[in-house]
């Protein structure tokens, strides 16, 4: 008899796989208001991880940190709606406060870009002031009618750069940096996700943008999700806000703004690029628990065996974790760590510690074996090198095989139905992203 | 003729010293709604460092970080109000999402206390699952009809960790653990601030709480701030949320809460502690910027040798940055870095240069002495560790010549018009402390 599986196959319903593996593996929860999401300390300390690596990158490339209030003025984002019902549908209305009805009605902040733009404009004087770059992680909140976890949620947590240059060619270059050496950095050497760099079209352009770069990639259903976006706004936005500086030739001069963000999304993108129907499978480099050293159950010299490698584990600068919880069934345990999916388990029984030796498994390429306890520690420590690797490679091919180079946008329109098509855009033009649209398919990177 | 002061003296008005410094050292602006607040870049680099610090302590401590929503149902917060008028006027409520008025209006949370009740029922089962060791870092909201920045605001971050436990001993030892080891020690060992560790006389606990725990520090002014608190809740939260656990005996048993808070009213209380007329004086164990080198003018060999001393700092662990604005005076750059309070400034010219030494200034202790260059970095490592405890002494004799022993109330109600008082319990009692309330004089830590 087969082994009942505790996840919904990929195959039979991938959508209810996501939901299943999000609540199975404890990374979120549903809140209590529609569409908001509980997200859980597993969920978390994925979230934790991304935040720290991300945000030493954004520091190396010389963005501060800052934080701008929840709550935005109704001025800033409607001109002349005098009821609330004239605001846009994404937007959440605070019209109470102090215990009685607010003259000006707030709202919660969609995005802190308005609020960063008048303030851009106070703190800029002179070229000295320049480039003025900034970041903040915030919550943000755009009412979702139809939430799916981490993908589509009315709340969710981003960072969101804001940049303010001299010149179009140094925004632009900024633009560049942030997408290459930060966000494509991370996504390929941290997420181990192969993502696709590029621009997008005419259409499908960030509002007022006059260049937007994207990262999409390929999830295990085929379809593309957009893991992060940088944007050069040229001077439009400079021009709305009023951000201007004196040069050094003494002229007043406007300045040429950029804008990128990324958000909790990315764990969306991170569980179905890699998931099996066995859980979650986490890159090593990102796993807040890279190793767990499991107690099967107890005996003589056990705990004492599992205490030691855990220890030679953290000397060797591994994030590693000890489960002694033998009154919790083995099996249950082990299912648990494969749904988290932790990298590597090492096994600590009775059996193994009189043979001298330990049980090591591997979560992303599978596979079990009896290691000599001496050797625990160094295999493990190449096994995590070798299986971001692995885990790249295999989301690589798989994107490979599912994308087709199609010569017509008859063929692209097909191919697009399970994969990716790239065609050249001298075939496709302006005239055919418009008829592909019709199919809702977009053209998502160039 | 004096110089002109770039802040308003303490001694001649001390809120609006406060205000000048706030501004003037780029800590914070005033958001766009009236009560919120602008964190900016240098303002932000302390919180991250307060988090950090705070978070590995957390951590150690065995609590885990999750996210629960900004957003809570009005049910959650009044049964039965049924217009928003209802609300507590500490509440911001939103009525209007997704384009159109809302069912039920939503609160925007001002503590995630009642929804991680919630969700600590639904994931605590059994003995197995307990302690459940929670924490968050968010904004929350509480409307300000008297804000000032950092101490009162409408939106705020902080941390709120709220935990179950099998007994009330457990209970009682977390809440304490928690006190002295992450409050205390953070406060005393990073802010270098003297904190008065106590508990709360009934009349000033927290609403539910059997036993507040609180740190008091003494400002500059003489006054008290309260920079944490930790409650134990007894049963009262568990039996309101219904968080029960199966004991290994077989029976339903409810749990034993507790829970503890800090935000970023910190910040201002570290402002009040340490802050004089020439501005902010940051503690080295927290200080983003630990050394600024500076480049007094350009010449012969000074960027090289500037270049060498950053790398010497570095290279011994210093936070070191360097200031090479040359287009901009010296002085103002000096007045700056005071303003900020970075603690050391090495400043390195052509004259410096030329006679093989730098001038290195320290903002705590004050004065600036003359250094041969080799001896340049092992000097300032022993200065940054002299100042942390010179900070902390300073501000412990500031309280200790600002608290008198009384032994009547009429003595206590004069003492603390202009510090504080120490009076036996015994001699106060609830009486007294009523007494005391009339003068809104009180009794903040026994
Ligand atoms: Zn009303
Ligand atoms: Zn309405």
């Amino acid at each position: 008899m087969a082994k009942k599986s505790v996840l919904t196959p990929q195959s039979e319903d991938f959508p209810r796989w996501y939901q299943d593996v999000v609540a199975k593996a404890e990374m979120a929860d549903n809140g209590p208001v529609r569409g908001t999401m509980v997200i859980r300390p597993y969920g978390y300390s994925i979230w934790e991880r991304m935040q720290s690596e991300m945000d030493t990158r954004i520091k190396d490339a010389g963005a501060k940190n800052a934080y701008f209030p929840l709550f935005i003025p109704q001025s800033y984002l409607t001109k002349e709606a005098d009821h609330v019902e004239g605001f846009a549908p994404e937007l959440a209305v605070v019209t109470h406060g102090g215990g009685k009805e607010l003259e000006e009605p707030i709202v919660v902040r969609p995005t802190s870009e308005t609020v960063i733009g008048e303030y851009m404009a106070k703190w800029i004087n002179s070229y000295r002031d320049l480039p003025l770059l900034l970041n903040q992680w915030a919550n943000v909140v755009r009412w979702e009618l139809r939430p799916r976890i981490f993908l589509r949620t009315s709340e969710f947590l981003w960072q969101e750069g804001h940049t303010a240059h001299a010149t179009r060619e140094d925004a632009a270059a900024y633009a560049h940096h942030i997408h290459r050496e930060v966000y494509e950095d991370f996504m390929v050497n941290v997420l181990a996700m192969p993502v696709i760099r590029g621009r997008k079209t005419a259409s499908e352009r960030f509002a007022g943008a006059i260049n937007t770069l994207a990262l999409e990639a390929m999830m295990r259903d085929g379809k593309a999700l957009q893991m992060g976006t940088s944007h050069e706004l040229g001077q439009n936005f400079a021009n709305a806000f009023g951000i201007k500086y004196l040069a050094s030739s003494g002229t007043q001069e406007v300045c040429w703004t950029a804008s990128w963000g990324t958000s909790t999304r990315m764990i969306g993108g991170l569980i179905m690029s890699h998931g099996d129907d066995a859980g979650l499978r986490i890159p090593p480099r990102l796993a807040p628990i890279q190793v767990l050293v499991m107690i099967v159950k107890d005996g003589d010299g056990v705990s004492e065996a599992a205490a030691a490698i855990v220890a030679d584990l953290k000397a060797a600068g591994v994030r590693v974790e000890l489960d002694d919880r033998t009154d919790t069934a083995f099996g249950r345990r082990a299912v648990d760590a494969e749904l988290k999916g932790i990298p590597v388990r090492v096994e600590v029984g009775p059996r193994d510690v009189a043979e001298g030796k330990v049980t090591v498994a591997r979560r992303i390429g599978g596979g079990k074996e009896p290691i000599a306890f001496e050797s625990a520690a160094a295999l493990v420590t190449r096994a995590l090198d070798e299986d971001h690797q692995a885990l790249y490679d295999e989301a690589l091919a798989h994107r490979e095989n599912n994308t087709v180079d199609v010569r017509t946008i008859g063929e692209a329109a097909e191919a697009a139905a399970t994969g990716f098509a790239r065609i050249p855009w001298a075939t496709l033009g302006v005239a055919g992203e418009k008829e592909l649209a019709a199919s809702a398919i977009t053209v998502r990177c160039l």
